[in-house]
């Protein structure tokens, strides 16, 4: 088989993949090239480079391994049409991510913005209005492998979780469930907001402002999914209107986020530029995934771990 | 009984202490004054008001409720003598001081200092070294309740921990025991070193330049509990010659750190103005202690929770 990875990774990952897996051909290169493109059965990649040219030039093409969790970017149509397996690193971002949206809520909570500002200046100041996230209430909207996650770590905190997806169907470390359509009645009990949705057709400005007027004027909204989950100037209103108490964005409509944004100066949300998922250990964990998936591949077992549905695009 | 606060409660909490106890006197002031302290049969305060001196003239003194963990301001000996019962409100501080200590370390791993300060200069930048907590290893010193319910959040963060104490005896959440005299023993195979320590005799100086130069130079060292365990010195140079990587302290053998400290400049120590345990629940908390023992005392029953031995301080 020929693997075409179009990023160069670590040499401990690679010299460790080539010893595992000795008699296939491996090619690495840090861009998609139309000589690879042509010969490649696999083709591995971050999924934000491959365009329909792409697709329909990769005579060879059977499965894409993407190293990544969000698909929006790759040709998905094109890719359906072709019959390619696609399948993802699902699951790898739980860790990181879950680390950083408790990171973010506990130092909301612990006043450490406030304490960082107080060093920066030198200033012994012990008037700190620090609270505590015990005994909350948070709404996971999407309760899968990330938000399942959150929850576990949320539910070991006190915390009562209530999963939201489209059909309520049970979820795990969800004390409760409920849907999408029952939102406006959910948001008024919850302190917490946490977005964790992946970007579909279901979830694109699925939040609107009717729901940040039900929210608690002293509810924390987190976006760590997809920035097309609210407009942002809907979210800008609702924190300049104080409709809630703070946000929480790791993800944005317009990413990056313009340098004259008001967003970087209002003091009611913190911008986080898109690394939640960063983690020193991600490329090791994504191999973790993609060399079972390979050794499967190889013996004629085409039930992947991650498979997406390109229609769906999850 | 007359039941004297040194400070002013909260009206909803003084109404409450008010209703519930009708046939007890209650006097609420913000200072220690002799005319009360000579009528006083209990007395309720923060601890560091008292001298011996007070003791002295407070004739029918017979317990002192202190709503603080720390009792080293008080005249403990004079206290002794005069065989008053002493309790405190151990264990409040629980919740509020886990909260912080993981708030600060999972900020620190997930790059929240770094996120900040980008954000105040509007920059979009995704090249943030994020780390992850999991699958370290912790060393807490003084696995109590604190320290126990820091265990049992970093064990569920994935997190091995190891309580360290004078006799090794065992303790909750900790996978293993160790004592003060292993520790140069133990220092070279942990990331994490969280002190929870009490100021005692026994922890006064505990930790020496050799036990920073035995730590991994990737080691976090956050000190929570005394700033006495380390002379500032000692732990000035360990950070200047990097033979740790990070140390965060919410305590300092000076309080407050004074204004020329270098420690506020220094770009690998977090200073946090000894408010780990502030909480906006923490008075309720305390007469959610201090409303049983009163009931106990009143009822001739002197078992109360949380008495300290005024020999030891704990």
């Amino acid at each position: 088989m020929m693997i075409y990875f179009t990023f160069d990774p670590r040499p401990d990952l690679k010299d460790d993949l080539l010893r595992d897996f000795p008699d296939q051909e491996f090619i690495f290169e840090n861009k998609v090239e139309e000589k690879y493109l042509k010969i490649a059965d696999i083709l591995v990649t971050y999924g934000e480079d491959l365009t329909e040219e792409h697709i329909e030039i990769a005579d060879n093409l059977q499965w894409i391994m993407v190293v990544s969790a969000g698909l929006e970017k790759m040709p998905l149509q094109k890719i359906a049409e072709r019959n390619i397996t696609v399948s993802n690193v699902r699951g790898i971002h739980k860790v990181p991510m879950a680390e950083s949206v408790m990171a973010h809520l506990l130092a909301n909570k612990r006043s450490l913005p406030w304490i960082y500002e107080k060093e920066r200046k030198a200033e012994w100041n012990r008037k700190s209005k620090s609270k505590e996230l015990r005994d909350s209430t948070a709404l996971i909207l999407g309760p899968g492998a990330i938000g399942g996650e959150i929850g576990r770590l949320l539910q070991c905190f006190g915390v009562k979780t209530i999963g939201c997806n489209r059909s309520g169907k049970k979820a795990d470390y969800m004390d409760k469930m409920t849907t999408f359509d029952d939102l406006l009645k959910v948001l008024p009990t919850v302190d917490i907001i946490i977005s964790i949705l992946p970007s579909t057709q279901e979830t694109h400005h699925l939040l609107k402002a009717e729901h940040f007027k039900a929210m608690k004027d002293s509810a924390i909204f987190m976006n760590f999914g997809r920035g097309d989950l609210v407009e942002t100037n809907i979210l800008k209103e609702a924190l300049l209107q104080k409709e809630i108490a703070f946000a929480i964005c790791d993800v944005f409509e317009e990413e990056p986020l313009p340098q004259n944004h008001p967003f970087w100066n209002m003091d009611n949300i913190t911008v986080s530029p898109h690394v939640s998922s960063h983690s020193s250990r991600y490329l090791e964990r994504s191999f973790e995934i993609f060399k079972p998936n390979l050794r499967k591949w190889l013996n004629g077992d085409k039930q992947l771990e991650n498979i997406i549905d390109p229609y769906k695009g999850y």
